[in-house]
């Protein structure tokens, strides 16, 4: 009898747990939300995560659950909870993930670098925000965003009004930001914690497009900062499993919060391939209370290049020959998703001593997948 | 729809081609022995390999034939290639990796080094080789042999008398060999070839026990005549796949090929962490006819240690906390299996730039599982 691990949700996130699973001997259970999902090899299950009844027919069955996404509802949450069911992270955590008003508020109490930020309910309170920090803001739903949807710029309070007549809104500044980094961590239930090195983040049209590891020029001060944050965030909000804090870094020089998220992340997909214990095998290993692994990169650099979109009129593998004989030493990650413009179908990752040839080998095997 | 390949059997290799066929986005589908085999989370089916209806059921729905193990019989293959059934390796090559007589038989023709052979079909045949040889011999049946079992050594002609009743056998010269080597090699239908580099093997009661790659101190002559030797025969008996050589380096220098295997291997379980590409996924590749990927070494040196038996009275799973505190960057493969004395049912692998500093991390989180 293999312990056994539920994953809420067959995204690839959960597609890319099974790998790590396998090796460590975990029975994987996938509640996936539709037939054919990426997750559909560790599917054991295809159901509403909305729903108490199916989900805790599954959440039963194993002995931890966990997630592939933040959307599981709160009495859904709860609900597994009230029967002693291991829920990593816990709804009191996947709370700060869900809904970004409280996310600030938390980490306000926490003492750490955010944007300026306020809650708005009214046009009034809007017009206000906007009066204090130069006539521009960035208005956000605060839950049910992602990649960009539920975000946009505001410079005139009108523009709020639409949105605001379903709820109250959290308004951020615009911050004057040179990159965006990002921070992963691992927690475990007993209260171990690991760290990768900082990434920085490249994103298209709010997407992320291509990440490399650790991130160029980051003071030995930044670093320690931003493994800082991280940790205190972690531990500050009790978060098991992998934490991901996306990151601004300032035109000044300064690192302020932008996201968080409770579940591997993009950001982090390079350690896969780049560092001794990836994301999805510490996850796992989070989840369960296990001892986590070495997080050491096997390379100086990484460079992970989404696939986004996939060839027209054609899948991925069709193409891994051309990216294979573009790059020998580039890794090909297919999620077996179809192919249409701007999903996230698959990524590659490179990695090596010399940072413009690894980059420039990533960019190469993911350019035959366009 | 992904690309489908098929593997015929359910053990730890086919197990550990279920990562990589994920990565690639490729649906493997296996044909296990039985239920609850190491590779059940991608067994969509149970059968009997010896039964060609059995085997065309699977086959026909998948779009290339593999193998967890060498053990299916020609009669089966060739009925899958009479359908047009694409196999690899196919039975003209894998002929040869079931019946050692004509293994010989083949690479004598190939010109290549093997220790002294006869077939032998009466115990005057054994004596008149015994007298020719020392009075030493190492016995083997044509078929079915693995893991020492189907071999012995021989010091009068008349202890081979009970083998004989079953038909002719292969005898050998006792190799006086100093160590243990083996050398992988991918080839795929199109004739990209692919070699890892030449690995130490040291056995235990004629078990594979823990592998050091590559093999310290082999001069490049060695080495190259290892990686020509697998060229050869790869070339040579139209392998498609991987193919691992069991050699012999002789205590005067020179090495012998010991065995063939037609299927990743134990020796190169290394590869899963130690290269860029692993015998898994290169055998993916090579089978379906892609480009093969980079086979560079992540580290200068790996090492690999078998679980062999497991903790008597408990699972795997229950002691990996403890193989992590005792080494967090070894890699741990628990292949699912009861713990069974003698039985291989998981590996660890630990790689870095000090061969003693790796070979000790690999040998303390394995000796967790004792």
């Amino acid at each position: 009898m293999s312990v056994k691990v539920g994953v809420i949700g067959g995204g690839q996130l959960a597609r890319m747990m099974i790998p790590p699973a396998i090796n460590l001997g975990i029975d994987i259970r996938v509640l996936a939300e539709a037939e054919g999902s990426p997750a559909a090899l560790a599917a054991t299950a295809v159901g509403d995560y909305h729903s108490v009844d199916e989900v805790l027919a599954f959440a039963r069955e194993v002995d931890v659950v966990t997630f592939d996404h933040e959307h599981v509802p709160q009495e859904v949450l709860k609900a597994m909870v009230a029967e002693g069911i291991a829920v990593h992270p816990g709804p009191h955590a996947l709370l700060f993930a869900q809904d970004k008003l409280q996310m600030r508020q938390r980490l306000e109490q926490l003492g750490l670098p955010m944007p300026a930020w306020a809650k708005v309910t009214t046009v009034a309170d809007v017009a206000s925000f906007l009066d204090a920090h130069n006539g521009v803001g960035v208005l956000k739903t605060p839950r049910g965003g992602y990649d960009g949807k539920g975000v946009k710029i505001v410079r005139a309070a009108a523009d709020a009004a639409d949105w605001l007549a379903a709820g109250e809104l959290l308004i951020e500044e615009l911050v004057d930001f040179s990159r965006e980094l990002a921070q992963s961590v691992a927690r475990n239930p007993s209260g171990d914690v690991a760290l990768w090195p900082v990434v920085e983040s490249i994103q298209r049209d709010s997407v992320c497009a291509e990440v490399t590891a650790p991130a160029p020029g980051v003071s030995a001060e930044l670093a320690d900062e931003a493994a800082a944050i991280a940790r205190t965030i972690a531990e500050g909000l009790d978060v098991t499993g992998v934490l991901a804090v996306e990151l601004f870094e300032t035109t000044d020089g300064r690192i302020v919060i932008n996201e968080l998220a409770m579940r591997p992340h993009n950001t982090g997909h390079w350690s896969i391939d780049g560092c001794q214990t990836s994301q999805f095998e510490q996850h796992l290993r989070a989840v369960l209370d296990l001892p986590l692994g070495a997080t050491d990169s096997r390379e100086p650099w990484s460079v992970m290049v989404n696939i986004l979109g996939g060839p027209v009129g054609q899948e991925l593998h069709e193409r891994i020959g051309a990216a294979t004989l573009a790059s020998p030493g580039t890794k090909i990650h297919d999620y077996s998703k179809q192919s249409r413009p701007g999903r996230k179908v698959g990524h590659v990752t490179a990695s090596g001593s010399t940072l413009d040839d690894v980059r420039a080998n990533a960019r190469a095997a993911a350019a035959q997948f366009d």
